[in-house]
């Protein structure tokens, strides 16, 4: 046996394990999003899309179309190199300059993706020290995860969002250690908010470094659309923000924002930034346009939220298992990883509908979801139609709004 | 001194090592490649750029910049999602089809980008089974030492290139562990080919899965432009091939090729293929043509080769360090870092020809040099001005060909 037999083994525990995941073959159209395209045995069928996280429309905007073909005609595909060897584009200076005044910090830090933003980042910032000691909240995303166990600091990991628990670790801590703690403000599948304010202020308190993950939050809140610290206007107590532009951005890779020199350093060194090929400039020429639109414009991020009020007022009205989200993620408890996966595949091949089941390892085991994204193209009518299916679906199995 | 503090002692040592790079801002010009404009002090100038890795100029061409306007009108631009939530659209499909086709594997799978492809694929093969040895060539890139450094292998390290030192370790090793040969085909700073059907029937004689990274050499080498091993008629050989679209294909994102099953079970749990969003599908889209090109036109590189032997030889013939190489880079040995930065330097201030210097860590100290990479736009013109002017620079600094 080698070690290709060992994947075929650890395969077939998974679909054992009703964990194996099929991806829908999709095609977003940009005229009209969102319905895409859906190629299936041969069939190609127009499907209503409820879970993408190009939250406001923007991917398939005439905006940002515009941006590529202007882009593209100047400057071609790739960027051809690194950013050290000949990879750097004005395009991305340009960039990195609009993402540093969206999050008022001195400096941002472009990378091929939020992944890597996080990995790279925090794997580097976490090693800088032979004393340190990072707090990490016990529901931060993979990448920064990844990112925190790269690092030779010593880790501890909070209670969500629990400011008495972070008190408890920091108090516990080495006082002469280097401090961060890392933690999002959009949860991105429960939908929660992370205690900004609160969690920067505890973490100066100990003289601790913080770390935020907007991922899901850029775009979407704020008067400039800069994120939750933004909205709660708190920007000034968040020391380093991390983002992505593949999500309500609608385009494709990840950044740092925080204070020069010390993403100047991140920049030197960490391997993940260094050495890799440096996002196409027609990429980085798509989110400029976007991130100056959304600056200015709060139509779609309006539209959005009413949207998702709407949504969620809907399910609650009906009866069905909302879970209580602070944002504009939608999540429909479902419990167990076949019956969610058995509710997606029907919207899908009777109704036209694509939702995700959300399954083990994105949540724990037992917190299975159908997690809904409305858009401001999501109309009050396919609304309608969505608890209508969603409702004799969910009665039928027997799963009901908990008290 | 917090966190932030010694980000600013480690730059300041960085710069005392004279290992401080500055990010050329440029600009490639899809229509004028391989000038580009260069953005300094306010100021555009036009450069000739010497150090793309845009190896075949596929990245300005018509073919590719139509291919992305033709997708973002239908598509848009980013992908909105993960693969697993409405992020893979057909057009991932179709490359993912035409790339198994590229390495005659029965399965390819993308990535944001060669390095997450490697750091994730390594890592994950690396950690399936609790006794595995891993032996790794000493110049692997970057990515692949991340990828080896996080899975739980045993790492063993052989000289490069090196087969008897190769079967030491093999020998050494416990007959009865998990085995994987990991390795390069084209070493990107040096330009030597890695022994691959040698290091493959070693390994394969020891039950060892090979992993062959290609990314200096996809679309350069082999009637359809597959890489090395295809030149060498040795694709069977290799178990895994690594590759990048952001090379001679002129776009951006990683792969990894190989039996399908393997493939699988990677995309079932790696943190670095799951949890990122998936690559614009216009990326996806243009990747696909520029590669279905190469598989039938071997004209660009054919006058690629072509170029780049003159460059040699004409390096050659006037004296100048130029290293061994046996691929298409063409480095110049300096040897030391300051002289190589300001060569680079007055290459671009003084003539507008732009070449990175190479330095640690990129490649070891003591051997810091000035890389080349001719592309089919580069003239015979090109390479005698060029001559001309590192002459005289060559000489006045002492630096000779070695014997
Ligand atoms: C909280 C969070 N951080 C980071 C990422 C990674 O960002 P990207 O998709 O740009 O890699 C994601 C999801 O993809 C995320 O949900
Ligand atoms: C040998 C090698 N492997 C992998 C990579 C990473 O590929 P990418 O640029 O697509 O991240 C590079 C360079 O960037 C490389 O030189």
């Amino acid at each position: 046996m080698n070690l290709f037999d060992i994947c075929q083994d650890k395969l077939n525990r998974i679909k054992a394990e009703d964990r194996y995941r099929v991806f829908a073959d999709l095609e977003k159209q940009a005229d009209k999003y969102p319905y895409y395209k859906h190629y299936r045995d041969g069939r190609v069928e127009q499907v209503l899309v409820w879970c993408s996280n190009d939250y406001l429309a923007m991917g398939g905007s005439d905006l940002l179309v515009n941006a590529v073909h202007e882009a593209v005609d100047q400057t071609g595909v790739g960027a051809g190199g690194t950013r050290n060897i000949s990879g750097t584009s004005h395009y991305h200076v340009e960039l990195e300059a609009e993402l540093a005044d969206w999050h008022r910090k001195e400096a941002a830090l472009l990378f091929t993706s939020g992944y890597i933003a996080n990995e790279a980042s925090l794997s580097t910032l976490l090693s800088a020290s032979p004393n340190m000691d990072v707090f990490s909240d016990q529901k931060n995303h993979a990448s920064m995860i990844q990112g925190i166990r790269k690092g030779t600091a010593r880790r501890h990991i909070f209670r969500h969002n629990d400011l008495e628990h972070l008190r408890e670790l920091l108090e516990a801590a080495d006082p002469e250690s280097h401090k961060m703690v890392a933690f999002e403000s959009v949860y991105s599948m429960d939908g929660d908010i992370g205690k900004i304010e609160e969690i920067c202020d505890l973490a100066h308190e100990f003289n601790a470094i913080t770390y935020l993950d907007e991922v899901h939050a850029v775009g979407m809140y704020g008067p400039r659309g800069a994120g939750i610290a933004e909205r709660d206007g708190v920007l000034d107590k968040v020391d380093l923000i991390e983002g992505t532009l593949g999500k309500a951005v609608g385009v494709h890779g990840g950044y740092l924002a925080g204070p020069a020199h010390v993403l100047d350093y991140i920049r030197s060194v960490a391997p993940g930034f260094i050495f890799t090929t440096s996002l196409p400039p027609i990429t980085a020429a798509a989110a400029a346009a976007s991130i100056r639109h959304l600056k200015v414009s709060g139509q779609e991020r309006a539209m959005q939220q009413r949207q998702a009020a709407r949504l969620k007022q809907a399910f609650a009205d009906a009866g069905l298992p909302v879970m209580p989200s602070e944002s504009h993620i939608v999540p429909l408890l479902v419990g167990d990883p076949a019956k969610a996966r058995d509710f997606s595949n029907r919207l899908l091949y009777d109704h036209n509908i694509y939702v995700t089941a959300i399954n083990y390892p994105t949540v724990d085991k037992g917190t299975e979801r159908l997690r809904f994204t409305p858009t401001p193209r999501h109309t009050d009518a396919m609304i309608e139609d969505l608890v209508d299916i969603l409702v004799p679906m969910f009665n039928e199995a027997g799963i009901r709004k908990r008290a």
